[in-house]
């Protein structure tokens, strides 16, 4: 990965020679998540790491918050997306910032694989869960899909 | 922009509330470019910047150097992209690296806009030109468009 100039997009598979990755090693308490996957495309050489993540129907990413920011482009697929006390519904190429310290989470809003870029410091703190009551402070329209 | 959480994008219209900016604010001589508007999407709060481009029909990019890198996905159009000694053939979402000081040159190569997100370190250096000399050492079959 570290010296590849050009990797060839698959629809359906991803990027030639990019190994799909675990999204978190462990979901601890009250950072469930479902059907995620991770795909690294440049995690060295610069202060950044460029990361896509791929969420399944009825999938979602842990319920969270950190002092980096996320700088997303969807590729592929519906989501949507809880910031703070915004809920954005995301389609292809729409942009979402999450600044430092809010609260947020990806969920699939379709039928297919909801998939976004995600630019993150390279140099970055480790997330942690949201309590449920500040969650529940700040928004109350967001419920986790349940199995 | 800096405290924007969420930009709707429209095609050919690019996001909603960021503006097309100056591709560069002039081209020093053995940098020209042509038809390349500028979109910036995050370029505060991060160690990174997150912009996109968008090169016109026989359009391209300066041929330059610098010791930055720059990780690329292209979202639309068809584009041929010089990696120093290396030539790309790059369609939607195929993922290009420009590793630090390799020449390098972006083209657009069919008769749609060629856009595509570039992800740098926000504290970087200043583009240079590459010597023509240096360049024919690399590759011969990369032919800047006339007019």
């Amino acid at each position: 990965m570290e010296t590849r100039r050009f990797a060839r997009y698959r629809p359906d598979g991803g990027w030639e020679g990019i190994p799909e990755a675990e999204y978190k090693r462990q979901a601890p308490e009250g950072m469930e998540f479902r059907s995620v996957i991770r795909r690294e495309l440049l995690t060295t050489g610069a202060a950044f790491h460029m990361r896509y993540f791929e969420i399944g129907p009825r999938g979602y990413s842990s319920l969270e918050r950190h002092d980096h920011v996320h700088a997303v482009v969807c590729l592929r697929g519906a989501g949507r997306v809880l910031v703070g006390d915004e809920i954005f519904e995301v389609r292809p190429f729409d942009f979402v910032h999450v600044p430092a310290d809010v609260p947020h989470q990806f969920q699939n809003a379709g039928e297919e694989p909801f998939g976004f870029l995600c630019v993150v410091d390279a140099a970055r703190d480790t997330p942690r869960r949201v309590d449920p009551d500040d969650l529940a402070a700040l928004v109350c329209e967001f419920p986790t899909p349940t199995a």
